[in-house]
């Protein structure tokens, strides 16, 4: 049988190939890519059978760009997947932390370590790159120093790199949401327990003006039905400055009443809406190989 | 007199000079900086009277870490500005577009041309700069001609570089929302037609979960009053994943009766609120020296 294709951004060791194989199991072949637009790409086209998108961290917040790809490419999301990510600071074998120069990673890692890097080594130049895992290997290759990398232990590790400083991020409750796409609705889980969506409310399509409370009115469809919204992410739409489409994730099925008549109401309202697909929700896994337990993961907006 | 000192992001030609210098005029001291966290440490400290930083653009989105900044600074928002983003792709004089190798710019600016590098030179490879004109200065030191970079095309000009190519953005209706921020919460227009705060709904910064609705419940403190939203995203509150604080933009001035009562009223249900300044809507202004008609921008969400 043919091995199950994933696309994912970054290299082999990025926390998407992590992430990719912690869900669907070490056997699959994994497709890196250098963006977003790519992955998305290769599930459109056929390419890969999914693709693994971070769409948020809890820290870093959304990641903008994967929402809009999902909207363009009219994908569906048919799971997801929760990871805590730990960082870690490697070098080349030999390398002395007091005397590094420069930091490359990505800039969410980047950003996630500001206060080991603004405070512990002021004197290194953070340099922005389009990968964690790539980032180390462009330095491994180059064998200078005075370079280190921000990336997860384990991966530094098989590189053989120097692992100089670990669990450096900034607050340790720091977690990525990965969602599985495809261009197939199917969810991958039997039980559903969680929709996305996306809506624009009445008016904000048009020439005219959204009709002011439009928002208000649309949450309404789900809070009278005591449906959970557990994330909300504004986004703007391109030509209407100014306007935005509201991404909503609810917690319940599609398939249920209380989602079909909440999904009909805000049509009623005048809403356009464009429904992602209803999944189970995720399992938290940890990048770390130690930690194994899965919790499941809830909030309310 | 002393000049008055304006913090931004970038060099001098980025579009955060241009906002800055359209705002308080030609003749105010700009100090350039690597990154908006000195940004708005500047202004903290007293090492500029203002800050510029764009909090927003109608294709790109919103600039998270502005949200971030201005919470964890305590600073307050004291005008806005709007401006027309039009970009150009320059290189060393000579240059053959046929023959570019390298594009570089701000990731921004990357993105916001993304239909032009990847349809129209797609054998350019685009680089991640820290600013568009520091990317296009960067260059003209090098002298390679098969370097391009992506900026404002007045800058470009006097910067001494050839322009490729002209409004090379995606879609036209290209423009960046910048906030004048101050450690003084004075407004610098007399009338103020707009407020900014950030609210953390009931629950959401204690231990329990968050109640259901309790967005909704807040949203309805303004739809009740009819006044309107012209913004909404949210944030993830740090360390405690997937809970949200949610920045909110309304059109009212915060002394009128309405804006009191929606505040208390929030205050009542359980929300924590931080006002981050009560100001004049801002005029849209032109990056290109020819445009120069201003006008009221306006939307509701």
């Amino acid at each position: 049988m043919d091995k199950v294709k994933v696309s994912i951004q970054g290299q082999s060791g990025s926390y998407h190939d992590i992430a990719a194989r912690k869900f669907f199991g070490q056997e699959i072949s994994v497709l890196g890519r250098e963006n977003f637009r790519d992955v998305f790409c290769d599930v459109r086209e056929g390419h890969a059978d999914f693709a693994v998108a971070a769409i948020e961290n809890s820290l870093y917040g959304s990641i903008n760009q994967v929402y809009d790809l999902l909207l363009s490419n009219k994908s569906y999301i048919v799971a997801e997947i929760y990871l805590h990510i730990h960082h870690c600071l490697a070098g080349i074998r030999g390398a002395d932390i007091a005397k590094l120069k420069e930091v490359h990673s990505h800039i969410a890692a980047l950003e996630q370590c500001s206060d080991f890097l603004n405070y512990e080594i002021p004197y290194a130049k953070q340099v922005v790159k389009n990968d964690t895992a790539g980032s180390a290997r462009e330095l491994m290759e180059l064998g200078d120093r005075a370079k280190a990398a921000i990336l997860n232990a384990e991966t530094a590790e098989k590189l053989g790199m120097e692992v100089l400083a670990r669990n450096i991020e900034t607050n340790h409750h720091n977690y990525t949401r990965f969602i599985v796409v495809s261009n197939n609705p199917k969810p991958l889980d039997k039980t559903q327990d969680k929709t996305s969506i996306v809506i624009q409310t009445a008016g904000s399509h048009a020439d005219d003006d959204q009709k002011p409370g439009a928002l208000y009115r649309a949450l309404e469809c789900f809070a009278k039905r005591k449906i959970n919204l557990s994330k909300l992410e504004s986004r703007p739409i391109v030509g209407k400055a100014w306007h935005y489409m509201f991404y909503i994730d609810f917690e319940a099925a599609l398939h249920l009443k209380k989602s079909q008549d909440a999904i009909r109401e805000l049509q009623e309202i005048g809403c356009d809406i464009r429904i992602f697909g209803s999944y189970a929700k995720g399992k938290l896994l940890s990048s770390e190989q130690e930690s194994k337990n899965h919790k499941k993961t809830s909030a309310k907006v």
